[in-house]
């Protein structure tokens, strides 16, 4: 079942990338739940190909339809299922990539592992697929809103270009910030240092990699579970299955590994209580202890290799295992984090549900 | 069930601390494997505590015991139950956390999600809990040697110390370089210089962080699963689930993230085929596309945080909710990579065997 | 996850009865599997609504879309989704039943479990769903048949008309033999009796109960896990989780429990090999010992109770939880065992199909 | 991971007949429960060997100790691992079927699915193995137990012996009742009876079936999971993964397929309510519809085919395949019934206490 995320909000992603609908079924959505379509709708834009001229001129409108579990804009209990229709696929864009394997892409692998693959636009292994878990985490969202929580992704490096700074801000006020530019950085200039790197390197047929930090606010302390599922351990997971992911580290990260102990403890401070969680005046844990979280801010950071697709002419191997070149047809993003950023906040809105759901239990 | 790792090979592990025991269940080792007794007790013997001064003094003999799934030294498709005795535990040692929570540790979170602890030496949270990982990752390596995958882990950083070279060897000699020092660095002279280092940091009561590479020889393509279970999310997932991990990063990693595409893409040259994998001059991609992997070595670095128990006076909270301090007693590690580095390895051996064993109905 | 049946073959089924589709996703598909839409369609139409005058007259052509994971008429590894369309649902026929809770359906139980319930039709309860048991138990049959396996499913009572012979045929021919009358009863004299029956009892406005017996030939030895996941476990599970089943019994089953131990068991004969199977002249063990196929036929029976909706007066209770009569409207069957007879072998190439896979890893 | 039950409280069985241990991990058990040791010993007693003269003459203390999970008596949240010493075992005994394969016992079965066995006392298809589930049973009862939910199993048949009557009593009383004589049924006068014919039975080496009535009285509506995992199908597969069982029928079960629908159905009568379920004067869907409970007593039937062991030569082949003859020896039940009745109790504990944490987010 690697196609489903989650055991308690449960996401079964289906479809290829040329093929009539992408979609998802949602199993554990609780009953009573107002699915706000329109949010839904919103989410799925921000995803979107063809927002900019910084991303891929793929044209999707990625209207969705719920054809099960809703009634009368209400959960039911029962799965509910999300169709996005295919539209702008060109399939004989793809041509080019049906006897041979793009460097980068899973053309290779797919072919080797299951000795068949659907090499129009990538088949299961395009990134629009992604577009299914967005619609999904949307739900997963409107749940946590419920609760209080609260999560916010922005893109903090372009490249060799980065944004060190998230201002003291209110998520919907950071919201505001990040959506007046199309790279979604929170910092304008940065942003239009960002944006002039990529239209350069679009220019040159070449692509560039970037990093997104995610923020979680309002998640209360007792999230989480020891051992094997532990929240930064489930977090990990949903970041390295997106596509292009390459890295992944929360709190201080790799950073905190050349620190001492007494520089990267967080002191325990007055207010702190077993409800409402940690006070401190640092946070180098990332707001999880021993895979628990602690009530404080949990932040974390990915990083996207350049986009596999580039423009320009590529050593490889066809189908008989010949040598031969290929180059980048089809329309693609030259840098992937401004899309990926409601994505990230998808999967973490996945993980953070199914733990929540799972600390149901957690005492009599 | 969040003390399982794997649904093939499923690794369950119990066990405190201070407790009689600690263990594992494996279920899903398939019958016909010969159960070499010695070598698992070689491999808990790396993680052992007082293997030198750098590591805890904590000193137990880690013998185990095989209660069942084992017949004349045969697996026999039933439940192999593994168990580990706690000799030395010191509980005393533990009062002063028992109403007050070590800043770094779970105590806190612990109490705040279960509103009980067995504050003894950290009960569950302890790194204690990996010996038995440890074993059962030794028969995950004895399925996997007769399917000639190797796995090496070896420290390539403490503190700010980085040892950026892996020697052109054999797996076998890799090893032999590596266990000529007690902090598990390929490179003597850097290994003295790391050992150092913690030791200057022991003597002062502190700790430091570092970080373990890890490599991955013989995996034929075609390991790992699409979408939610790609090899990196399984190994992101794995690694993160190790107490102190914070970081992960696969291929060319955070570093990837600010090249070309032109620079990062790895060429699919000539000798590449589908059975035996991708031919490349280069492996920015880790050894996996899509998810899968590509006949490549496989690679990935993970990151790990200075160890929270410090001789220093720090700020806390008491049960009540009233602000103390609290000052790190019990025997600890000054820096723990030396004896994590099995610990990956033995999680990396959970993730193949697994993925593995899905792989086999993935054609007809 | 309860709308998912298997963690190898794994099918997720959704949507309601008056919904605008209904559908399931199949993850787990080994890849290169020709798929057979005649089959799945041939499948389905045993199970079509309004075959005869004993089956509901609800008309649905039960047209089939596949809408991912096939790739020239081939399974590729990525899961396979099927919709299927309903197109005669006249939810008008269902505002009875909005306001009170009819007797023996799911009405007051999702009622009370969720707070809300699509009751067009019974929505998500409505045997409607098991269409799509049908469509992935037809792939399921698919990937049998390649491995020899014959499922094959007949009614043997309806009421209190037994009919307690199985001619010694082919599967072929007894499947020629069932539909040769509208009760998929394999004798065509007792048939008529049971088909006199419904049809009294339907002009009566009433329903009445019935029996299916099934039989699994061509299944190796070794089939099927110990303990918990035990062959007949997975069997049981599988037949009770299909709508108004409320029995399950394999090889002597009840009958079995008044007999003696040198009765019922069944000698081990010459001929027996490991590989092979069990020979023996008796089969009361039902082709399973210790939970796993001896490689002997498989066989069982399951019990249906009389359809809930019958066109008379009943007591019930409305919404508002007040008493009230209900009566019942829309199109029904009078008796449901020759439409599940498709479904009974449906479910149980899913458990086959598990096993098989989760069996491909039992040896070294 | 076919020797783990259930999702959610997760129960992991382990050890063979003859190894030094038996036991369990059970994962998923809140914090803050009270574990009674006395009763879990309780529970186990009624489960032992050697308690009569119808029951085996192997001697098991069935002393248990908990080694992980438990802390001042109380759960911790963490996996909750039970040992069960093997004390009796005289595997001796069980040299005869070291090289031949009992008719009726797993030995076959095994031998073809690993290649490998330990033959000793059947290794782990042994019943020896449901005392571990009776211990996990037990701690689900004190879960049950605070919900105020009681479930109780007694003996309706042994061979042809029916007892057709539940007295209207307390569990209490008729656990007081069923604890009168040794084969558990709760009039004395049929109880006699039972006992006679089963000492008949075993002075003449041989072995005879029954069956087992259980009932499950305080479970509110709502209970249990639409679709695959309906109550009654998690019940029967419970039930069905009993070693001997070869039958279940919940409400009017197998009798009920001969009623009519108007005659089967349950009115639904005033003072029925969301919260509390429904009252009606008949309860033969047996405190279930649609999979979810209704709030009235649940209630099931279990065959158990006879013992397979007997004392009398029967036909089989060697590991050669060659035929020879086998005759029981070891100390076994000449009826199981007895010694199932906690068994029965311990899997419906294990189901109920899944469904229930599984209904904690039916609703939002």
């Amino acid at each position: 079942m690697s196609n489903t995320f989650g055991k308690y909000f449960s996401v079964t992603t289906f479809g290829e990338s040329h093929g009539p609908y992408i979609g998802v079924v949602i199993d554990g959505c609780p009953a009573g739940l107002k699915i706000d379509e329109a949010f839904i709708q919103d989410e799925l834009l921000l995803r979107k190909p063809g927002q900019s001229k910084i991303t891929t001129q793929r044209k999707e409108s990625d209207h969705f339809e719920i054809i099960s579990g809703v009634f009368n804009q209400t959960s039911t209990g029962t799965p509910i299922t999300i169709l996005i229709k295919n539209e702008d696929h060109r399939s004989n864009d793809y041509d080019f990539n049906k006897d041979s394997f793009r460097p980068g892409h899973a053309d290779f692998t797919y072919q080797s592992k299951y000795g068949i693959r659907d090499y129009r636009g990538g088949g299961r292994s395009s990134a629009r697929e992604t577009a299914t878990r967005v619609a999904a985490g949307a739900i997963a969202k409107l749940i946590l809103k419920q609760k209080g929580i609260e999560i916010f992704a922005h893109v903090y490096a372009v490249g060799k270009i980065f944004n060190q700074q998230l201002p003291n801000l209110s998520i919907e006020e950071l919201k505001t910030l990040r959506e007046q530019n199309v790279i979604r950085c929170v910092d304008q200039e940065i942003a239009n240092q960002m944006i002039q790197n990529i239209d350069e390197v679009r220019k040159n047929g070449d692509s560039i990699g970037g990093r997104i930090n995610c923020i979680i606010r309002g998640c209360p302390p007792g999230i989480g579970e020891p051992v094997f599922d532990k929240l930064q351990a489930e977090l990990a997971k949903a970041m390295l299955s997106i596509n292009a992911v390459h890295g992944f580290e929360y709190g201080s990260g790799f950073e905190g590994t050349t620190k001492l102990g007494s520089e990267n403890n967080d002191p325990i401070l007055e207010g702190t209580n077993l409800k409402e969680g940690i006070i401190s005046d640092t946070n180098h844990t990332g707001g999880i202890l021993g895979g628990i979280s602690t009530g404080q801010p949990i932040y974390f950071n990915v990083g996207f290799k350049p986009v596999s697709t580039i423009l320009k002419e590529q050593e490889t191997v066809d189908l008989n295992e010949n040598p031969t070149t290929i180059k980048g047809k089809g329309r693609h993003d030259p840098c992937v984090v401004p899309r990926a950023v409601v994505i990230v906040e998808a999967m973490t809105a996945l993980v953070l549900v199914n733990l929540i759901f799972k600390n149901s239990n957690s005492k009599i």
